[in-house]
């Protein structure tokens, strides 16, 4: 038994959540392993995004957004309303973070305080969940008929590069 | 290390979310793997159920439903209300997910439009997950003294037979 | 390849949810394990209690809670409001269960019939979830610059000690 990583990169929209299916380059990642029976766990480290399972649904907005995910925005707009300004309608973040975040040198990301106004962007990946764990048999990946991967990135303040990590964990 | 496989079938009811406790079905698949030490993965690959971990109640109402779950369904009848026709209150699906549908030929699941109208249930499936992962240690599985693994279908439209998967990871 | 496993105790507070940051118990388990490549399972098996993935933001109440927790108790008290009092808001815990609990001889929490009174912490642990599973590459865990574990025991009633435990699988 062994275990294989495999990383990717996401690039992401600004102004709404940012909906990826996964699903191609995750079956690529359990190809590639040689591993035919085990387990893989397809997760991101990014606190403000989440990888979950549900159907791919053909149709789409104009934006391009798959209707089901717009319904899923609309689902969590009213539970977890977005951050409009610091203090409202979330605490965080507070002057000590924000202090922490304007320290940061980070090129591809210029330190500005609204950028950092992503609490329902927490509270979102934290319902959702940042990980999928499936098993893979004989070669396949147990995701049924019409069951497939989403990384979506709840952080609408801009557009980004993401990372999600395969983790593949069994015999060849 | 090896890895052990055992899928077993649940009948849901139809009109209410379909709550299933699985698990002793889940601890015979720990026994009969003989693996002693390692990890013990449940999931559903169905896109409207899921997996999750909680307490066995004990009171049940008038249709045989343990309390806790009516409590559950009452919390999510709330923020994910069940759909009550096509375009209301969600996009999906839309014209072109129904005709993908209505080219399925399932003889056991004749395709007719409204059994489609299940966003409800796709939603509610991505806050609860479709899985469950847990230790297995000594050949116990590490769910504490009252913690049991269930399985729900929360897709009302229509009673079916459902497959829950188990995936043990370990050493005998 | 092989399993390593360690739990630890945490303390929580009454009257409000009890959050702790346990990544670093976490991360000192993965260093005893020699542990290199695998994966690492983080998880409970208390029933009003979840195991989630986020950021640690800085700045505190009065409380001395992470302003983030306050805000994911704002959006939580909403959705599943605090039980006040039997038979409201929720169903659970009927007089079966009760009778069930006043029967445990528990010496560390005396059995007293409002200590049940916990139905907003079962249903709140089933949306955030029991465990968090990370991958492990080159002895560190995969938890990106920012991201940490915190466990949660959403039972409000009473201060008590939990367990958390870990679950590393892989190899040396």
């Amino acid at each position: 038994m062994t275990a294989y990583f495999k990383d990717f990169v996401i690039s992401t929209v600004a102004d709404r959540p940012s909906y990826h299916n996964v699903t191609e380059q995750v079956e690529q990642a359990i190809d590639k392993s040689k591993i035919k029976n085990g387990i893989c766990l397809v997760q991101t480290a990014h606190t403000t995004c989440s990888v979950y399972f549900d159907e791919y649904m053909h149709d789409s907005n104009y934006y391009g957004d798959d209707y089901l995910h717009v319904d899923i925005n609309h689902v969590l707009d009213k539970i977890v309303p977005r951050q409009s300004t610091e203090n409202y309608p979330y605490l965080s973040p507070g002057p000590k973070h924000i202090a922490y975040g304007m320290k940061k040198n980070d090129p591809a990301y210029p330190a500005v305080e609204w950028t950092m106004l992503n609490t329902d962007g927490h509270i979102r990946a934290d319902l959702l969940g940042n990980s999928v764990t499936l098993g893979i048999k004989d070669g396949k990946l147990m995701r049924g008929s019409v069951g497939s991967i989403f990384f979506v990135d709840f952080d609408q303040t801009r557009k980004r590069d993401r990372t999600v990590s395969v983790v593949i964990q069994g015999d060849e």
